[in-house]
């Protein structure tokens, strides 16, 4: 690998990435789709989110990089490794961000994975696996549905046809978007399947509060949430709010509050680990003086244990179907995922590195989905949270600190590091760990 | 009165109005701006809305009448009467519709009343008081606001300036369109003020289920209830549904839940005469898997009695307060109208007519505001109401028996024959009820 440098047995220990770097790509992505307000609109396969691509690629033009395509459009810059038949350590994450998003969600994964792997660059350190970095497709799915669309693909969730044949509410479809991007990237994408890494990390903003709330800069990822999503349509009769007596009513909408509040009961009392959401109720015809005829909500249910949603998935057409008379009720499921359970070695590892920098570390959960819960199908995943400020996401004022993207970057770079084990010293961290 | 025609003599006595010609008038004025699904989209002052002015003033043009507007638009169709310094008999009701409305709202009285006025004339009745047919403008607000506009002006609630500057949907200015009605009528608006009448009776349907409910024909009108409209605004914060734990959320749409509860309870429970709605619910952002920021809501609130809605105005407050922690509240009130008690003479009237023709009769309160409202505050007024199918007002659906129809228009007539005390008998069924 003499490509890589002269340094190649240098010792690494204290070494990591280089924080200046880091920031310095954080703030050049930053630009890439940026609003007058402070966010970014990266929404997957427009412009920015192109740009985007074509940027990171800029970075590894070097010879001892391969940069290649899948056919729904997920990127891989892969680092050659010393063994050519060793299983490639794989790190990444997206770089599409919802509407208004900001410029931490995704996009500091990617950044973190391009500084690991151009920091192994100037410190001339060999692998003896190859290293990648992925940046998949559409994670966010707030353009083209679902969420996590290109790791979906990848493993093999999600048929390749249902990507092509998504549909953006402006009606522009995903396939022919996917070739242009493909030509702006000037890429052709690689036909046949790709061999699955022997290892797979992530590093995230946690998106939500608890890493501040403890004042704790490390979270290793145990896994990732179950998740329900149902629709529930409630249909009474509309009537004059003056004329018509409260017992001679069908009220839709307060029909739909009962069955809000008995789900709330049966969901949440018991079990601090449940989270239950009801992000949208529609309400027609919406007069102010006219007994609602139909409520529309949403119901959105995490659990990390199975067993639990199980049951939660038996109990909301009871609880629905109780409370909802004299009104008419239906219960659509629209999404519905297993919890996923990251490998414990690589948590082990991330906890490990967490100390030896002398960065405060706890285990969690992930309520939000992540590529890493596709990725876990099929390799050992782990993943790394950083804390970002009052847990906000998906928002123009989504923050985290500088000091924790620099700490979680280089907590990668220990991790990506035992994971391919080091050419010639420390090969022995990962191994006993990662049965 | 030599124009009214021969049979002023005549035994009135099982008279009546004319069914064929009430239910022929029904059909012509359900073509003017009908729907293709069975409605009628009479907006005020759109094009059908003055078409239908324009047909009932064709059916007046002899010379015993006279046709006055006034300056919002209220028309006026005057029968002499024997005596010309007695105070007007005024019946009367609205031509507009909401968006897609039915036939019956609003037209029913204003059908009846021309049928009376025409069955006077049939049959050759002189009256000592002038009979007066009101055409209300704009009843409905649901193009210009506010609702009962022409009445409010007329009686002085309402200034003619706020009614003039009222702007639609489209940009569309009251006094503009005015104009184009006056010119399209061919009516210039009489200068000054108007005396008032000495009674104001009106028919309707009920757009309630009361009636039907009870297999009544007519109902006596005791009053209309008083309205309290308000906009509760509840700001939380938006969060990820999967990430932020149950107690560390700001939900505004739980919040804006138990506030409706808590607004149920307080109102509800022991008092049946109260109406309560929540018509509207918007949650903001809308997601299914966000954490709501915003609810706004719209609470409707009525009941005969005013210090019950005095009570009610302190509390809305003071629960809603109590009920949005950890989210913060503001109360905002749209709408106050006082509660309006009918002149019990004209309730003794109505009852005695049902009685004696046979139909059944109950008093009842109007649920919805009506013009009749208004002229309560400055002359004797009563309101007649008779049923409507399933309680189904602002509808396509909406829709009376033609028996009902013409049975309400029947006690309209003889409630309108012994307030203008027929000139050459029963004068005295009238007088001593009307103190």
């Amino acid at each position: 690998m003499s490509d890589v440098g002269s340094g190649g047995g240098a010792d690494s220990e204290g070494a990591g990435i280089c924080a200046e770097s880091l920031l310095e790509r954080h703030m050049e992505m930053g630009t890439i789709g940026e609003t007058p307000t402070g966010g970014v609109d990266r929404a997957a396969l427009n412009d920015a989110d192109t740009d985007a691509h074509a940027l990171v690629m800029s970075w590894f033009r070097q010879p001892h990089y391969r940069i290649e395509v899948d056919d729904v459009g997920n990127l891989f810059i892969i680092r050659a490794g010393q063994d050519p038949n060793a299983g490639a350590v794989m790190t990444g994450s997206h770089l599409d961000t919802p509407p208004n998003g900001g410029r931490f969600d995704g996009a500091l994964g990617v950044l973190a994975g391009a500084e690991v792997l151009a920091s192994l660059d100037r410190q001339g350190i060999v692998t003896r696996r190859p290293i990648e970095l992925a940046i998949w497709m559409n994670e966010e799915g707030s353009r083209f549905s679902p969420v996590t669309m290109g790791s979906a693909v990848r493993i093999g969730r999600l048929g390749l046809d249902e990507a092509l044949n998504s549909v953006d509410e402006n009606g522009a479809v995903f396939g022919p978007q996917l070739q242009r991007y493909f030509e702006k990237l000037g890429l052709e994408p690689m036909p046949g399947s790709r061999r699955d890494p022997a290892f797979y990390v992530e590093l995230h903003i946690e998106q939500g509060p608890i890493l501040e709330n403890r004042g704790v800069r490390i979270g290793t990822v145990s896994g990732v949430q179950g998740v329900r999503q149902y629709r529930i349509d409630v249909a009474g009769k509309a009537a004059h709010a003056g004329t018509t007596p409260m017992d001679m009513r069908k009220d839709a909408f307060v029909a739909a509050c009962r069955i809000a509040a008995g789900l709330s009961a049966e969901f949440t009392h018991d079990d601090e680990r449940t989270r239950f959401t009801i992000g949208r109720m529609r309400v027609l015809p919406g007069a102010p003086n006219t007994v609602p005829e139909k409520a529309s909500f949403t119901v959105d249910l995490r659990h990390p244990d199975p067993r639990q949603l199980a049951e939660y998935d038996a109990k909301i057409s009871t609880v629905a179907a109780r409370e909802a008379s004299p009104c008419a009720v239906a219960v659509e499921p629209l999404i519905s995922l297993e919890p996923v359970v990251f490998n414990p070695g690589i948590c082990d590892l991330i906890a490990g590195s967490a100390r030896r920098r002398g960065l405060s570390v706890e285990t969690l959960l992930s309520g939000a989905t992540h590529d890493a819960a596709n990725m876990a199908t099929v390799t050992k995943t782990g993943m790394i949270f950083i804390p970002c400020r009052d847990g906000v996401s998906h928002h123009e004022d989504e923050h985290a600190e500088p000091a924790d993207m620099i700490a979680g970057a280089n907590v990668l770079f220990d991790v990506i590091l035992a994971l391919a084990e080091k050419a010639d010293s420390h090969a022995a961290i990962a191994a006993p760990a990662l049965i």
